[in-house]
């Protein structure tokens, strides 16, 4: 039923490289399926301004997209002079909920910057970036403590991020763009290793919904998130 | 327990002033205690130009904040030559919310601009924005219907927004500003008149959260939108 | 005569409502008929950089009108990027007119801006900001006094302004939008209490005009802001 | 008593060149004394967009300044990003002055764009800027006869404009930038070759100033229009 | 000598692999050692404006940079607001060398948009952005040859590029970055297949230089060029 | 066979005017035929913040044209809200061209910024920028030394520039607008007085060029430069 010919909670493939970017101090490539999103962490010895003399650290993202990660080319943000409000909304996004995952006391006065930028697009890049952003931020804050510069680990756990939606009535896992530029209600779910939800975001793109739908969203993203922390994991060991 | 001594379900006086703006084909001034923010509704005769010739209208939101609306000024966007991240989050949603409760078939070809500028903040003001345009729409597409120049009504429910979230552990209905800066989980809810739910977002401000606080939340916004609903209804009565 | 029905030589009904915003220093609604103007004064420690270590004070303005303020809808200026030319010269004579009126030394180092946004738009809204504007100064200042911050009373003499044109072949006090887009001639006006002058712009619009003329519209200037001083300080008793 | 040495009512030395600019429709340098400004006008066979079909022209001007026309070097505009709020008010004011002068039906529709761009810089660039400018524009029109494109002339008269000021306590003519920085009223006054009233600008910029104050301005004011009116005159013949 | 070890024309590994971006009408990954860019072609079935009812095509590029491409993180251009100045030199060189290998009237009414994003730099970026954006245009023109949209070929030979300068005294084929960083005298070439020139900008960054220099570099870019072409044939094959 | 009747190692009439802009501190207007150029130099006692406590002095340069040097007119880069990247390539080119000729050791830590504003255009506009915009540094600088604010000259040699270009097939110095709009290959030649090489670029405009004609262009540049520095000296003596 679904164009992939998935089952209905079944995730794409899943890749995490780490380690694709020789300057970064953390990095990965994560495909899920045809969406390929390149992630880096990069560590400021400042924190921003908002901060300075709290004793706690920082940590924001950037998003962007290659204009031909797309279809149809997408004009550049650099060359139309700024970010859409859409772009705005996803980085906004992913840097709440990878700080959500961070102690910023035991992170100190710093800032990492998570750098999210979608080589290809095929749905779900906004999640794939939390996803991929995390083992990135992990990879960099390993090396924090490994110089030593900082000396407990700020990183409360695992988040990882999924999108499920209800596609032709049934809820599916992990849309894919066929799926997910006509499905009725659309859902992204951010949670930890151990299930704790970070954020939810549900949208009736055509079709309001129930509690009972609801319900059976967060059921499939609970299975993916599993999935994903253990994609994580492996790409960490 | 609540600053403001409301009780746990208890939402804030919300008071809802139609036709307060002259010019406008629809407007209101809607208070949500110290949050009072002025919608208005203005119809365009063509719709956007990626909806030419299909048949199909467009609802779209812009919100503002005049700059003391808030405890300190705010810099003004227009001085600032750009919306915020966060503004623009914001009248994505209220856009987003208002079209799922229209049949933008019987709409036709033209355009509603809903604009929501917030007076005076105190928490709330995106779901205020959100409950208040939709009054102005509605007033705007009364108006439509008695000229005869549309002629099936394209409203197909109410709609309306309320914040809730765990402050001090506990779970409340309707947050105010000292209640919003700290609350440790926070949430908005978009439902229909008929109690179906049309955006919902959580996000964990500091520490995460379980199903079962998501359940609570939620059963105090099936209540306040309930309340909110019936506020609509009295001042287009 | 006049579309309103008005005498030639009288103005619109003036309300001018003191604190009606909750967080400003200093607030006021005025109304010159159906032009309703919202002005705040926001105190700020510092005096603009170009002021330090000078012992003086600043008073500046910003100007706005919401979108929907107008009879047909106009682009909000924070979407478009930029603030206009128009909106720049108001807020600019605005600025200049009341620190004309204010002693910069006994204000010392600090800065008022002052916070003009239009609610609704009938004509006259440069004015009406000045003459409200002034209000919500004073209403600062007076807190600065009161609290012992600065002690002597940097205010001058109160600041107010009016329009006069040449509508139909005659000098007419305090034009409305329907006089004002038709009028041959146009002037704004800025007095202080004692009838001094501050500032005095006329332009013609169709017509040039002669010296005669002009002292006219100076003498209906001149009654029209004694009426305006007199509302200000029936807004502040 | 005045810095340069020149009577109360004596203006600067006043040249006008014309055919200055090799691809212009028509040009002048206008020198008031140091301060030089380069007028061009440039006819565009469309009128904008809001004139079409109205069978009316329209004349707008655009307003610069080179970073090392003035005593300490200024930002380039166009490296700023944008015209300042001082830029954009000034072209106006240039526009709006020509314009007055202009029979807009003889014109038809077409455009006449006046760049008035600041060599070097002494006081009083935007009068220089009008007088100029209309000689521009002037030239111009003539060429726009000549070829037979319109037939009836549609200037309607000189324009010319100089500032006057009450600079240590008297009136003088024509300020510089000496007597500019620190005179305590200023005015711009705009005005055609029979002495009609076209702008009137008069600022109180320290102190604030009467009727009769206004009155000697204005005579000093009338007293060199027709000086100016003469130099453009000469340089036309 | 070299920091990388390699003889003074010695060029670094050059990998070209074509089609790795899936939704591209051409595309390829081409590697200069450590500089790695990622190059696309999208065709649009319109020229730009001015070459309507021409009958000729255009071929434009456009460059970026991921933020952490280089050794410290570079700001976002689209967060910026604007492309440097180093951007748009860089875009436009790429446009003009690809442009000059091509036939614009055999390829018709039609653009195609070559964009170059650096995933990893270590200097050379410009170069390599020019020859794997030709492969990028080669592979999308097959496309139109074999679909039949064009029927004559348009590429009118191989167009590559690589950079050459003058490196502790010494002129070096293809500089990295810690060349480049230093180099007294650096020089970009873009040839033909058949060894014409297309471009040549070589810059003096600290030291002067002679014309027996400039035959020096050109020598070993001749020997470069060679070498990309086969690379570039190679994955083409 | 050239459209102006020049030999083809003919230069056009080269006039250079020092000290025509009265506040700059160094100035001057370079006429190359009906291409002129205002330069000016200005000093600032710092360097930009990447060389503080380096000891060294840095030279930048903007460029910019009058609205109506060209033909027909162009818009305004003030009014447009940024600079082409033509613009910006060009100012750039100054910039380097100029810093390599100074001793930045001896010129200390202070900026010199070349203001070049193009008057009227004919081609050439760059090259004129840099010969003429070295003159007005050489000037800002000759002011420090007599001043002693530096003690020993960092002007290492002079700086001039000169286009050439294949034009109907023949190689000609000194291209004007009519030949430059059709050159097939058309080159910038940035040299010293002594002949060495700082800067160029050549580049193919619809044809590609070979080493024999970049051999050609060459002499004639070389030829071209010496005429420009004697004029540089004639203006300085």
């Amino acid at each position: 039923m679904r164009p992939s010919g998935r089952k209905l909670d079944e995730m794409r493939a899943v890749v995490i490289e780490p380690h694709v970017m020789k300057h970064a101090e953390g990095s990965c490539l994560i495909k899920m399926g045809n969406t390929h999103v390149l992630c880096s962490a990069s560590i400021e010895d400042k924190p921003p301004s908002f901060l300075k003399g709290t004793g706690l650290g920082w940590v924001t993202a950037e998003y962007g997209m290659l204009p031909r990660a797309t279809n149809s080319r997408t004009r550049r943000e650099a060359a139309a002079g700024k970010q859409s409000g859409r772009t705005q909304e996803i980085q906004r996004l992913i840097g709440r909920a990878l700080r959500a995952g961070v102690d910023r006391s035991a992170l100190g006065e710093r800032q990492i910057v998570i750098d999210c930028d979608v080589i290809q697009a095929d749905g779900g890049t906004r999640c794939a970036s939390i996803t991929g952003g995390w083992v990135a931020l992990r990879l960099a804050v390993n090396g924090l403590l490994k110089a030593g510069t900082i000396v407990s680990d700020p990183m409360l756990d695992h988040v990882a991020a999924v999108s499920c939606g209800i596609y032709a009535g049934q809820a599916v896992l992990d849309l894919d763009y066929p799926e997910d530029s006509v499905a009725g209600t659309d859902g992204n779910f951010v949670l930890t290793g151990r299930g704790r939800m970070i954020e939810l975001q549900m949208s009736a793109e055509g079709a309001t919904f129930s509690r009972g739908e609801m319900g059976e969203l967060l059921d499939l993203a609970e299975k993916g998130i599993a999935e994903l922390v253990a994609a994580q994991k492996a790409a960490l060991a």
